[in-house]
């Protein structure tokens, strides 16, 4: 490999997530954006190229084509503009892109972010039928399956080989809910116990309504720039490492399927990249668009044997004082998963964590953190490691 | 810049354009993909990463999330794969993405590829439609305007402006028609006149039937490789220069809407890269999605002066054995626009050429080529620069 230049992040902007009526994810990416460019200090001018994630703008706003159509609405309409859809990593992957290219020494300064608009008239039904162009066509949609009854069987498979319980699904919802409370971009301040998520209505067997995460609106960006201007900024932070794996897109094509491989192969990668072991991590923002595949993901990244993700949540090593803080900004389930946001929102997080400046939901002396981004039911899986 | 590595074309694979009613657009691209690995030789499993384009398919196919479907069925289910989506200009953009990854010493081995499946049993107007989604939804498609519209609207004001005539857009079509004969894969092989061009039914006037790409299902896909094995391939075709440029997405955003900026951006930054001219260039694949297209396409690439594109064509200058022929594959217009695949499509006639394998197509001598895909009404552009 011809030798890599250092990438940094210098500038981060979210908007608040969850029911924006009167946006579209224009409107909503825009203030992202802007936002970032205000954090970084830089004069817009100087971004040399877009790098967008979104996912089913397509069917729920009629919109393809949002590279050049996002950066004309910031007054940048010339640059190299880049639509990313890898379902909800999309903007995972576009981060991962946009590494490469300025490591590599194409571009000095690049605008990397999502956006979705998913909270429409139309109601849950429609954004369920979107989010299900994500999984096989051909093999699950046509069979009647969306992504509760995915992640259900899921659940199923891993509580039958693990000893997973019910209780420990909920434990996951219970503390993320809590973690919102200090995040003022969170989609839900509101605290639950075992007993709400335990009781709550049915989504699809074992998983109840606290158990999936809400359908929100939402955009996230972030600037990246080379090692060239790294040193100008005051707390840079660095992207040591990462990784993007693949899996079966049908759960029917997978090996095993109480295990996310894809998530397990982007963790080796930028495990190696970095230099660093789960170990080293001070805290990590994964993806839990269910409870269970949060505590699948704490196993595949390293933080937890495979199968002691549950017993992990329940002796509470993943609180925010615990072993491993994991999703201290609330996490899909109670931040809000606006699908093609996530990826670069979990960086957000990262970033404001390892600068120093969460607030409330400051991890003590937090210097190596880890986003973790899931497409589907794991088809897609990108891992990024970050340091202050 | 750091040093960047060389990046080769060392496989091709392309399916027959037209209607495949039994196939999806996972069956098309498996067999262009295949095609690719036999066409280099090489053993599949050193394949490290997917980059691939597709425009429609969550509307026409309820299918998103390709990058690892497309993997899978390939038998390479675990590494990095990505779908791009910037509309026809989708496989483009993956295109020189996979060169940054490599080029910059990522990966070895790339496929990269497109596939689109357009014809349905619901026709044309659910295909405009969905292409629709690569305009503006807010101020253009809620106005009414698809396509054939804008381009149509296009070549009114090329039309005024510089005296461009009718004949001359029915002459691109003409001459399209006449290079697909030759090629076995091309949507038409039927010639037409001048009067069948300008006496065919009116789509969006001026532009009539043969003004208009077909609509086509296919796929396309090529084997890249870095200098690590750049020489160990017998013809491999070096990119020389990637380019990429932005504009407004809606005509209304546009200073002059008879250029289009993006592709002279683009092609800026390509010919910088490789270092050479548009003289330098033997043969070129240009976006003829309709007629007018060609037109500000050869003028914008720097093969005529600005308004001159018409008269260049009328004189013979863009014909297989004139001074710069143009879509020798038939375009388009007549080779066909499986849109997400277009990109890749082109570049795989430039391999054939430059490696002197195209047959009755073949332009004499070819060295150096060049291909220019266009997203939308102009919104997004690439050109690649290829050298044997």
């Amino acid at each position: 490999m011809t030798q890599l230049r250092k990438v940094g992040i210098v500038g981060i902007g979210i908007t608040k997530f969850g029911k924006h009526l009167e946006k579209g994810s224009r409107e909503l990416f825009y203030e992202a954006a802007f936002k970032a460019i205000e954090d970084a200090s830089i004069d817009p001018k100087g971004i040399e190229a877009l790098y967008f994630g979104n996912a089913v703008g397509s069917v729920l706003e009629h919109q393809a084509h949002m590279g050049p159509l996002m950066a004309e609405g910031l007054g940048l309409r010339y640059i190299p503009a880049i639509r990313f859809e890898n379902a909800c990593a999309s903007s995972g992957v576009a981060l991962r892109d946009a590494y490469f290219a300025i490591a590599s020494g194409f571009y000095d300064t690049v605008l990397v972010g999502g956006a979705e608009k998913m909270v429409t008239e139309k109601g849950t039904l429609e954004v369920t039928d979107a989010l299900a162009l994500g999984a096989d066509n051909l093999f699950e949609y046509n069979a009647g399956l969306t992504f509760p009854g995915l992640y259900a069987t899921i659940a199923r498979a891993h509580m039958k080989k693990y000893g997973t319980t019910e209780e420990q699904l909920a434990m996951v919802s219970v503390k993320n809910h809590k973690n919102a409370m200090d995040n003022p971009n969170a989609h839900f301040h509101k605290e639950i116990t075992i007993e709400d998520a335990l009781n709550a209505r049915p989504i699809a067997e074992p998983l109840k309504l606290f158990d999936c995460c809400p359908i929100s609106d939402g955009a996230a960006a972030v600037i990246m720039v080379s090692e060239k201007y790294f040193n100008k900024f005051e707390t840079p932070i660095e992207i040591i490492g990462s990784g993007q794996g693949s899996d079966s897109i049908s759960l029917q094509g997978r090996k095993d399927i109480t295990r996310i491989v894809s998530a397990e192969i982007a963790a080796r990668t930028a495990y190696k990249m970095a230099g660093v072991t789960p170990e080293d991590i001070d805290l990590a923002e994964v993806h839990d668009c269910f409870t269970i595949a949060e505590i699948i993901a704490t196993e595949g990244l390293g933080f937890f044997k495979i199968g002691e993700g549950g017993k992990g949540v329940e002796e509470g090593e993943t609180q925010k004082d615990g072993r491993i803080p994991i999703n201290v900004s609330g996490g899909l389930k109670a931040k809000g998963h606006p699908v093609g946001a996530t990826g670069v929102a979990q960086v957000v997080e990262l970033v404001e964590q390892l600068r120093g400046e969460a607030g409330k939901r400051q991890v003590s002396g937090a210097e190596i953190g880890l986003a973790h981004n899931v497409g589907g039911s794991g088809a897609t899986a990108t891992v990024h490691i970050l340091r202050r």
